[in-house]
């Protein structure tokens, strides 16, 4: 695979209509990356993987270094490096970070990583309930929030074109964990203070798939996907 | 690249949407296999790679042996080979043979390829006319048809899973070129007669883009695409 490329396992619109059982290792997904997120088996909690070690924070709140055998069946992954870098020495939020991400990145008709480093005004995470066969669907879960002040750590994720919501969140999908390991979650919303902001344009996406026959044989029900992915993300 | 993989060039999304500049030569598109489907710089005409030979259906209806400098804004490719095959000796219409596919390929959540080889005993097909900037959408063009008889011939093309719509046309997308190299375009429909349907299961796609400024700037309105590629494919 190439080094510029960005590689998903699973999309998120299957997720969303039921395929929640974890079927590609971590030790597997990492050989496509040092840099990503998604979600593991049974849904249970938001991933991170930063500098090639994979984080899970779970629904209670606990951050928890995998191992490599845990099973997930959805992410996305790079090997990270900044094309573009911001630094940001004052009080900003989320939406206006994102301005200045989508002014400084090459396209956004390409995918993109996002790196953001520092000290954290506000953080606002979620993060997903482990969910029992048979499931319902994602955007059904209630999910407990989290909320930090004053918090160091990195903002890992990615940005998708617009045309690929579906298979991807459109626009940015991210999460965040943090430096001494105790908060994370996937990111609702958050204020920077004082952070490094690395930005990696993407070549091309690698869009892989389960293979176990519970996803090849399943009958998903994508009719209100669009919408239930942008509630849900 | 795995030998397994599809991988596109573009995509129908934005293709529809006015992406229609040539930016990859055949030559390097060809690297990526020996089957595949697309169009041509102001989407002039239906591209058909057999065999690793490319050939370009004109508006005009007439077919040419593509030489290898010639760009595209759009196609999918990948190394043929066939992991399911039909034999049919009978009249039967594409609906019905597109039943059969369906049946026999691995799944309708992965993408697969679809070779169909013999005598038809119809064809019905259309061809781009080579548009000219500023663009009109794809779904406004004007586009001959063609029918035969009781020809022998090739169809080529790639089945995209349903969540995949926007960015490839959900279900069936396939070209036609005859063994005579006199007859071809973008298949409307058919009857099969004595053929030979192949079909290979993909286990990835690899979805590139082009990296010229006039698409990497581009503000593309996809605000009705699934609509317009229903329509148009």
């Amino acid at each position: 695979m190439s080094k510029n490329s960005l590689y998903q396992y699973g999309t998120i619109g299957s997720l969303m209509a039921g395929a929640m059982d974890g079927t590609d290792t971590i030790n597997d997904f990492l050989k496509h990356g040092d840099f990503g997120i998604g979600t593991m088996d049974g849904v249970d909690g938001e991933l991170i993987i930063l500098n090639g070690q994979a984080y899970k924070v779970s629904a209670s709140g606990e951050v928890i270094h995998l191992m490599g055998a845990e099973k997930l069946p959805y992410g996305a992954i790079a090997h990270f490096h900044a094309n573009h870098t911001i630094t940001v020495s004052k009080e900003l939020g989320s939406e206006a970070v994102e301005k200045l991400v989508l002014a400084k990145m090459r396209s956004k008709n390409l995918f993109a990583g996002v790196k953001i480093t520092g000290v954290f005004k506000k953080m606002h995470t979620r993060a997903m309930p482990k969910q029992e066969p048979p499931y319902i669907r994602f955007s059904e879960v209630d999910q407990p929030n989290f909320y930090a002040e004053e918090i160091k750590g990195t903002v890992v994720g990615f940005y998708s074109p617009a045309l690929f919501h579906g298979t991807s969140v459109a626009g940015f999908h991210v999460h965040f964990i943090s430096d001494d390991h105790q908060f994370g979650g996937h990111i609702l919303d958050y204020t920077v203070k004082d952070v490094k902001i690395e930005i990696q344009d993407y070549a091309d996406l690698i869009q892989d798939f389960p293979k176990e026959a519970e996803f090849l044989d399943s009958d998903f029900d994508y009719s209100n996907i669009a919408e239930e992915i942008s509630i849900s993300e």
